[in-house]
């Protein structure tokens, strides 16, 4: 084990997803403690001995004595975060992140990194629909992908310690991708159909409809309920690699109309028995 | 109650819809029989004691006792059996079907029949991912909307009939809309949903995704796994409505994608907002 529980934790950003963090790391006994806004948070997270200690200053020994920092941040907040106070990092430091774009973050951060200290990317996939360190939980991480997104510029040990915090963390599927790999994944599995489950539910603003509302439309909407703030800046974060995927489904959407205007049968059959083979594929394992 | 159970009822294509009502309708008491291809969902229904009698071939004494005919067929072979077949109903019979589509059918039934003779139309708005009498269960009728869509053409007494039918299946919402808010209501909630999903799963055929997917992406291609036969069918049969949803589905997307391109934060976090508020609308009651 490379992570050893004498390691101190930092988590910056005591949130939904920082608060799980914590939750499921102290349970190994590390030292974690905390930076974040509200000391509200701070107090909870005490109180339910998830944390050791923590701050909604900028501390310097509590950062100075971290050995692993993760930030639980905006991706804007994050890269803010780094070029202002890098230098509060104790030197050897190895940090890592949850942001859920990785192109348009991880070279920056590399780029502009104190040389004694190491970025390797990560992106937990989970959540749930509330937000908040009062209803963070480690259960999220169970049946969730954890993914490691290194590049050149890092050590062989820095990615071996990330993927050994994703299975400490619970996930069932810890892998590595490419930044690039993982942001058209992910503009393509998550951020696509969110575009699309909200173009959904705003097209058509037709009264009661919700009164003959099946299953089928609640499934493809329930994304719909959406947070707007860490939504627009994480298209914006993946805008090229969304785009394309945008481009993909609109050319294919195409196809079909076109089909249903000139009542081509067996064109549109195709296209459902290839729909029909291709979602066995995606069922859960 | 205007069905009364000494009433004949004749079930005309017995697979999973027409097994449903003839399961939900037994318990009644009333007189079942059914017309429908195979022998053997035949024997299943009469092993099952969920009819009374049944044939494979337009047995003319069956036919001619019913004074309620509820066809359970795609719409094509509906319209084609009204237009071969019509002069073995009964004098004052009362038919219905099950057709997911209206307008399209509808006037053109009632434009053939026999003026002694009266068609209703309704749209059980129920169904399970399997089909078949074998899979039949009045338990897919609870929860669900029955909508009736009468014409200039129908009496009072037919439409009251109809609806009551509708309760005696266990419907939860029972409701009379003209048939073509009906394809509207349709196009939007049920076909345009299914063209997304369709169109989502086929799109990006990109190996190894299925490794990363997550509860989003399985919510919005539950229903990509579709009959062909059916769905293509329903698509032409609805074309115009359909293709007039599919058109402000492409309008909003194509908003949102300028809005990225452009990377108008504000205005994609105000359709997000529309998204949230509207979505609340659609929960479960």
């Amino acid at each position: 084990m490379i992570v050893d529980i004498s390691k101190k934790i930092l988590i910056v950003g005591l949130g939904l997803l920082g608060g799980s963090y914590a939750r499921a790391l102290k349970r190994f006994g590390f030292h974690i403690s905390a930076i974040t806004k509200e000391q509200s948070s701070i107090d909870y997270a005490i109180r339910e001995q998830i944390i050791d200690e923590g701050s909604t200053t900028l501390d310097e020994r509590i950062i100075g004595d971290a050995d692993l920092v993760v930030f639980a941040l905006y991706p804007k907040i994050f890269v803010e975060w780094i070029a202002q106070n890098q230098g509060l990092l104790k030197s050897g430091a190895l940090i890592t992140d949850v942001t859920g774009v990785k192109g348009s973050i991880v070279y920056k951060i590399q780029d502009m990194l104190r040389s004694d200290v190491e970025f390797i990317a990560a992106h937990p996939m989970a959540g749930r629909e509330v937000s908040g360190v009062e209803n963070s939980t480690d259960k999220i991480f169970a049946g969730a992908n954890y993914i490691v997104t290194p590049t050149e510029k890092n050590t062989p040990e820095a990615i071996e310690t990330c993927l050994e915090l994703g299975k400490l963390l619970g996930f069932s599927n810890v892998a590595t991708l490419s930044p690039e790999d993982h942001d058209e994944m992910i503009g393509f599995l998550s951020q696509l159909t969110h575009c699309i489950a909200i173009t959904l539910m705003t097209c058509n603003d037709k009264e009661d409809m919700e009164k003959f509302t099946g299953d089928s439309f609640r499934d493809l909407t329930r994304i719909a309920r959406i947070n707007d703030l860490m939504w627009s800046e994480l298209f914006v974060a993946n805008k090229a690699a969304l785009l394309e995927q945008m481009d993909l489904f609109m050319d294919k959407f195409n196809e079909l109309k076109t089909m249903l205007e000139t009542e081509d049968i067996d064109g549109m059959r195709a296209m459902m028995r290839h729909s029909t083979e291709r979602r066995t594929l995606f069922d859960k394992k």
